[in-house]
């Protein structure tokens, strides 16, 4: 059964050990270079930041004084957030786990005795605690302790830090809940991570605590700050606001928070909300990467159709915010288009934010970086790099990453989904029965995806499977006969008795695709970008001969375009060969006679294009790259 | 004589009162404006936004707190200089008198015994003169009064100020001269301020310090602030810079004194320096309004070719600093590309940045505004304000245009050339003899230009008139008579006697033309721009039937344009109507398959688009506007 629109929680997210990615496909892989690489790179920093010894120093430790950002309690809370869903898995390296129990002793001595937590505040600002909410980020750094400590109970890991994350909670209650103090954090975030809290502990005042929080929002709570209140998401309330505004990381979080609070109180209006902003976010407002944030002055979203690929923001925090909304979309819905994003956003922006080596990333994910790129500082660095004054998106990659299982698949009463392809084992049960999917996949390499299933029972559920969006021509086999492949609503639905062990057999053409932008975009019109299954795909500079600038490329839209699985390039196993042809600039005056002189010679030097996929650029020589590739309009 | 490329001062600026702009020619009129409105308008506001009692409370008269910017003293000298300038004038109201004398009183009890003059640091930080030079812009304010005091000095006006102002140069001189600290001013001013009171007073410390201020800079001295060195174009030393960077109005006041130092001291290897950044700046970061910056967060220069048209800062104070530093190359070097430049920046970028009341500027002057645009907040306004919480831009405008008769000539040993085409006269001398230049002119609105040009004797000299870069077939009469037209580096040099009364007609022919985008500016890619003589067009949604967007607004580049000149918008005396098809995008999908259907339909609606100069927009109904207009490939 399709699940219906108006419905408020379509789909249930399976336990935390229901899926195991194996590290022969590229999500295991992903999972395991984070644990190996990214995640004790994490805990090196937090240390070298000070991080850590800001904490330690609210604990009575060390009385050195407080460094980094106001709000680097967060750094330490997503940190052990993912170290806690990485201790899920047995095979989690001990010194993580003495990690997490190292933090949490620490923070129980840190947490002041009515519950207060805060390093910054209790060390720095005692006297200020909870008046400056549009900056301080007090809510938001408690909303990352509270994740990290549901992350750590769904993990069966320390479980002091619930006691902490409580007595915090209660507190919030206390001050902020009804018959309290009116206020909202400048900074999303406390929202999700309350309703998080109530999932766990059924304990309703957190819920009705997030509710009011996203109630009290848009009523000018915060002030005008230095970008006026719609760049706090406080300018309209939420149920009211017709478009994403402002700081997108911030928006973002906010909508997670709304859709959790919308289906745990069942208010359609409020999920209603969140449709009507998702349609002007997606339809208006995201990188062909899936990338949000079109401007670096206030790291926000620009207007309908401001979408520069120079000046992309695309914060990785905001493309991990983007597959966190999508997610609950998803889950209050079945809507495909939600898994759609959350493909896109995943294998482009975030996989893009991580160097090869697991320890550099890139803070903004700009889709086009030029010669003389001015990339040497923070803003927007021309290579990763491996930490940041403002450190919120690497211990951010490091928390989805090491819970990227739990955002494959879903059930419901009638059978099993999956959502996103990877090599791996899902257990689940349906309707009493265990059932079991094993993955057989190069994907996104490959299109083709065989599965194994099998189940307890002969009753007859449904396995659901996306058909991506960007797939024409999908073909199925099941145990070796071609059946027909009609997705519904995007999901082909195979509703059979599965009793005996089944082989399926998927496929989804791959072959290279060009696209355009909406008309309406003008950063990027007159150019294509080129794609294959989920992967946009760039070019390089180091691709191209020396003597060709990539600015002077432009793309033959007429010729074929090849894939290539062994082109031999480190890192990257299918590249793209695209025709094209290199025209020089004639003259040095940037505003000549229209047409210009190299529009009007007809036979400029062709040259073949390789491209790379967008999420491993940057891996080699650094350089000028980008995705969106002028059309040869003579050529 | 042709100048030589590398003679320094190859052109003499004329005195305050050689030409007199008449009001029935459109630099006249904004004379008139700015006298009439602008500066009375800038007067009230330091009132009203306290700056003015800022330097009162300095002056030991009142006791309210400081408010407005920490350099809001710039405010209160830009307005003085521009009043200084319109002194000079003897038609001046009778109360810009009193302003100047009045704020003369005040500068000179507010400044402390030792000649140090600033409001914010004397009343707020005392202890921190001079400690905070990358952000105090102590200098830069200490520039602006000396560019009063000489303003002044010139019109003739409270010579009292010209002490206020040598008092402090002299304490600037005593504490960063030879032998004194080692520092320079995070905002460039104080550099060209220096060489203007050495050319004042001769006073040859001045000018050595201006030099050793542009000598001190880049070398680390700023410290790496929120940016990076580069910010503040101290990141490398000026001879060493191969690229305009940072802060856009910081870059372009240090080069005005750049070439200011190179001209006194002549330094050509300096005055190479400029010249190697004026290429950089005007071959790959100015917009085709002449306008410079195309980042928001830093107010900044962008890479090589960034011309975002919707996020282009272009501050009006970088247009401004553009005009000066051309002015000043132009003097240097009399090359016409100067002069052709000061044009295109003083009829668009300059000329847009203020309403026709007079009394509402743009900040930011954007290239582009969408349907939608957030312009709610002073960033980037859709309308002009009536001031700004950083004020610098208004006076600023008040000062060029209460001057604008000082940039329209020059002089030299063989005679007289006019860069600048305005109704008015020009007196100066030319060997010891009287000439005489009366202009009658609708330029911009008209190509043709009448010179009456008489001289007290009968030896020859040379009349130099510019044929601006964007002409093409210039016709001459002398007396009735056609004679040839062959401008020499960009000037029509006529050498002759000029004892009679001579009648020299100039036709500068200004059809309608469409410019591209040079092809490796990626943001306006695909489109073209209507131009007429030196004027930049632009539409305007209210121009638009009201069910087409601007946004699918295309132009059919082969169609004629026509130029109307009857058109009977108010203000705006010449139209042009260029052919256009509307092309409604075809699904809310932001990325579809390349091509998009939208450029599939082949038969799109038809309609007459009608461009209004740039420097008017936004003076009807606030709305959408754009300059670049995409091209029908396929109309």
């Amino acid at each position: 059964m399709a699940p219906t629109a108006g419905a408020i929680s379509a789909l249930r997210p399976l336990p935390l050990d229901a899926v195991r990615l194996e590290p022969d496909g590229l999500l295991g892989q992903w999972q395991e270079r984070n644990a190996a690489a990214s995640l004790p790179h994490c805990v090196v920093r937090l240390e070298e930041s000070g991080a850590l010894e800001n904490v330690r120093r609210a604990a009575g430790q060390g009385d050195r004084g407080f460094t980094g950002m106001w709000f680097a309690d967060s750094d330490v809370y997503k940190t052990l957030e993912a170290a806690a869903w990485r201790l899920s898995d047995p095979a989690a390296d001990d010194r993580l786990r003495d990690f997490v129990a190292a933090t949490a002793a620490l923070l129980i001595k840190a947490q002041q005795d009515d519950g207060y937590l805060n390093s910054y505040f209790t060390t720095v600002k005692p006297d200020l605690r909870w008046q400056e909410l549009d900056w301080s980020h007090e809510l938001y750094c408690a909303g990352h302790l509270i994740q990290a400590a549901v992350a750590a109970a769904r993990a069966g890991a320390a479980p002091e830090l619930m006691t902490v994350a409580r007595r915090l909670a209660d507190l919030l209650v206390e001050r902020f809940g009804p018959g309290g103090t009116d206020g909202v954090c400048g900074h999303p975030e406390i929202e999700t991570a309350l309703v998080e809290l109530y999932r766990e502990t059924g304990h309703r005042p957190y819920l009705d605590l997030a509710r009011r929080f996203v109630d009290l929002r848009g009523h000018g709570l915060l002030g005008d700050g230095r970008f006026g209140p719609a760049y706090f998401q406080d300018h309209l309330p939420v149920r009211e606001a017709g478009e994403v505004t402002g700081h997108a990381v911030r928006q973002l979080y906010l909508l997670a928070g709304v859709v959790d609070v919308a289906v745990e109180t069942h208010d359609t209006a409020l999920l209603d909300a969140a449709r009507r902003l998702w349609d002007d976010a997606f339809h208006t407002k995201t990188h062909l990467t899936g990338a949000h944030g079109s401007r670096h002055r206030d790291e926000a979203f620009g207007d309908p159709y401001e979408l520069p690929p120079d000046r992309a923001y695309a914060e990785t925090c905001a493309a991990i915010a983007s597959l966190h909304w999508n997610w609950r979309m998803l889950l209050a819905t079945g809507g495909h288009r939600y898994a759609d994003e959350m493909e896109r956003v995943l294998y482009n922006a975030v996989a893009g934010a991580t160097a090869v080596d697991g320890r550099h990333f890139f803070y903004s994910n700009p889709l086009q970086v030029r010669t003389g790129h001015d990339g040497s500082d923070e803003d927007a660095p021309g290579q990763r790099l491996p930490w940041y004054s403002c450190a919120c998106c690497p211990p951010n990659l490091a928390r989805l990453m090491a819970s990227l299982h739990g955002y494959v698949a879903t059930t419901d009463d009638n059978g099993v989904q999956i959502h996103l392809y990877g090599a791996g084992t899902l257990r689940s049960t349906v309707r009493g029965a265990d059932v079991e999917v094993t993955t057989r996949t190069a994907y996104p390499w490959s299109g083709r995806i065989e599965l194994a299933v099998t189940a307890t029972t002969p009753e007859p559920w449904t396995l659901s499977l996306r058909i991506p969006s960007w797939c024409d021509g999908c073909t199925l086999q099941v145990d070796g006969d071609v059946v027909a492949a009609d997705p519904t609503d995007g999901y082909l639905r195979l509703t059979r008795s599965w009793g005996t062990p089944t082989a399926v057999v998927l496929d989804l053409p791959m072959p290279a695709r060009l696209v355009a932008p909406h008309p309406r975009v003008d950063a990027t019109r007159g150019c294509a970008a080129l794609t294959r299954g989920p992967l946009v795909y760039c070019l390089e500079q180091t691709d191209l001969s020396e003597d060709v600038l990539l600015e002077d490329v432009r793309l033959d839209a007429s010729a074929p375009v090849h894939v290539d699985e062994h082109a031999g390039l480190p890192h990257i196993p299918v590249t793209l060969t695209a025709g094209g042809t290199v025209r020089r600039p004639p003259t040095p005056g940037l505003y000549p006679a229209y047409p210009t002189t190299a529009d009007r010679d007809d036979a400029p030097p062709r040259t073949a294009l390789t491209a790379v996929p967008y999420f491993l650029w940057g891996n080699r020589d650094p350089g000028p790259m980008r995705v969106w590739i002028p059309v040869d309009h003579t050529g």
